[in-house]
């Protein structure tokens, strides 16, 4: 066995683009992007291709009660500690191919030239494709499974719907009572290590290579419910409704003044919206949307949904309409560690890279493990900032620079 | 046999009675109001308890191939024309318990008290329950099938769905080819008279007990489109997003500005909106909304459509998104025979009730039956104007009012 110099590690950049443009084929969209929503079959297939992989690799496979899937690498140490890298292979309905699948292969590779290197570590290392990232069925159902957040009645009414959530965990046999099974302990793990497509423009609006999370943003979700009065469309004077389609109509003009004015770094959206009874030629009774916001303080995080609720109480008000909202649950900010900061920092100077700190504008996976360990997250530069959609793209040298951050940041993690 | 005055001759106001509150339960609701929308169960059993009414009094029993419910009481002359009197036992879901109901009960109780009186006609009078006036599966398709309106590939996409059409077909015993043989001769009626509830306050605010119809507004369908960019919701800034629902909210608070300015006695509805792909993280790509649009007269029913689509397309073209517009279909607006008006005004004026003149402000078959023969409406006033919803009500001396008058008018027509 060679000695080898950690520092002068790298990772093998072509069978990383091989396995990048395989798991690219498994659930590949027409207009070039992926669709793997946790636990469909198109996500089924590639942890499936992910085992064999690990297993080719002469690396352990682990599955837990959660889905979430591992490979293993052994330090020999009896009870070592865990330095954990990964990220997750699911994706939103017709995404892309590098929100997620970039961080599990980065961290498989990683596990692979660390292995054929020979090198001895004092941490076992473990590259995880968390189950859910996406929160299609459950929000961070993986994460949240290994940090033992998970209550039984978390899981009765899961984000997608009971019936699809119990449809997707039947079809990767899995149950409720394993979900709940798949807590790991605190002293388990050494540092969490990400690494992630921005999914913004300022990586590259500064021309740097790599950045290095300070932050991730805390996420909260209600349902609003503006109520009027069902009429028929046909007889009752336009001037005399109580449409409740106008309270609704009214919040979505005005809320993203609400963040742009006295939120900077914060976000909201409104994804869905419903009319009841929803028939033509009946004028709106209720309005039922969803609504969710994001900022990277904790102390704007909590202002900024008060805000945003007070400004659609006011609309509802301004429109004579009902109005009630439901605090359906949040992810509170995280800060990344700073030690871990720094080390990704210095892998990224050694490499020669530039680099930068941001504050990460989507939620992760990372946001639960920071709460059991020291966690961080490594960003490369996605173009034009597309992201949750096929035109999600970032430069093949940067994937390959943000695998060898990884790779080293870990082995100064693990020294 | 006595001689009977035909001018003296009443309802049975007791019997009446009975009928209202016994068809009251078929598909009553803890709201009070009716469920029985098109060839569900409740509606279905409705129509068994009107087929044992009529048997109970000796009338011929039609159920035809769009499954329109009838009693008929024959005059002896062979091949002589029918006077149609009816409306409909369907109701919108959750709906009141006097629209349609009350003028299919009037109809069937002038044929009992033409019938008990011994009463030579020239013509055969019919009671009719319309097929699916509400438009729940597909609209007026029991009238459109009388009159021979409909075309194969009408019934391929029906305005409920495809699937939900089927199955009520399927429940009712009915097929599409049924339907389509519904259709009856030209020459086969010799008018068509309809007492239904106004459904809004006009007769209510003048203190009046009949309307007589003027007109029957036409109606139009269309679906908007607004579409946008699809973006993470936690990356994209709120000034830089194209949001779908932007575009639509603002269409939802300008349309009702576009009729009160400019279209007087029209109205407009915004139904139903969905938000694509509608994920709670996802910057909405797409708003999909239904737009229902109605004036009495021809000339501005087409200037309306026109107006509210050209609005739809500046708060497009303001918001920054793409706008397609697609016509679904129409019924065009629709005068009321003016003799059968004069008849319907001299039979009120005879009963001593005080009657005025008003077009109506929803559709009704009549709009259909007027296009093959000399057709009429009579109103009578809608507490609160209330329509569509169990708050639902008619004054029962007023209920009475209105079914002597449709009696006294038939009588009129058929001398």
């Amino acid at each position: 066995m060679p000695i080898t110099n950690p520092a002068s590690l790298r990772i093998n950049a072509q069978r990383f683009r091989a396995d990048f443009d395989a798991l690219g084929r498994i659930g590949a969209t027409k207009a070039g992007g992926s669709h793997r929503p946790a636990l469909s079959p198109a996500h089924l297939e590639a942890r499936a291709w992910l085992r064999a992989r690990a297993r080719e690799a002469s690396l352990e496979v682990r599955v837990d009660g959660a889905g979430n899937h591992s490979a293993l690498l052994r330090c020999g140490q009896p009870a070592a500690p865990c330095l954990l890298l990964g990220s997750h292979l699911d994706t939103v309905p017709n995404g892309g191919c590098y929100d997620g699948a970039l961080g599990v292969l980065a961290a498989l590779e990683a596990l692979r030239t660390v292995s054929e290197s020979g090198l001895k570590l004092n941490v076992d290392l473990e590259a995880i494709d968390f189950t859910d990232e996406e929160g299609t069925l459950c929000s961070f159902l993986g994460s949240h499974a290994v940090a033992g957040n998970l209550r039984p009645q978390d899981l009765e009414a899961p984000r997608g719907g009971r019936e699809a959530f119990e449809a997707g965990l039947s079809r990767a046999g899995l149950t409720r009572d394993g979900v709940l099974s798949a807590a790991r302990p605190r002293d388990h793990f050494a540092g969490y290590l990400e690494l992630h497509i921005e999914q913004g423009r300022r990586l590259e609006a500064a021309g740097v290579a790599i950045g290095v999370v300070s932050a991730i943003p805390g996420i909260g979700f209600y349902q609003l419910v503006f109520t009027g009065r069902a009429d028929h469309a046909g007889t009752s004077p336009l001037d005399e409704r109580l449409d409740a389609a106008r309270g609704a109509a009214a919040f979505v003009l005005s809320y993203p003044g609400v963040v742009l004015s006295g939120f900077p770094n914060c976000f909201a959206n409104v994804g869905r919206m419903r009319l009841e009874p929803g028939a033509s030629n009946i004028v709106p009774e209720r309005a039922v949307l969803s609504l969710e916001y994001r900022s990277p303080q904790t102390e704007t995080f909590e202002r900024l949904g008060a805000a945003l609720i007070e400004n659609a109480r006011e609309q509802a008000a301004q429109t004579g309409l009902g109005f009630e909202a439901e605090f359906l649950g949040s992810h509170p900010p995280a800060a990344m560690d700073a030690a871990v900061q720094a080390q990704i920092t210095a892998a990224a100077a050694d490499l020669s890279l530039t680099n930068m700190t941001l504050p990460s504008r989507a939620g992760h996976d990372a946001q639960t493990m920071a709460a059991l360990c020291p966690a961080g997250m490594i960003f490369v530069p996605s173009v034009g900032g597309a992201s949750h959609s096929p035109a999600e793209f970032t430069r093949w040298e940067d994937c390959v620079n943000g695998a060898n951050v990884l790779l080293q940041t870990a082995l100064r993690l693990a020294a």
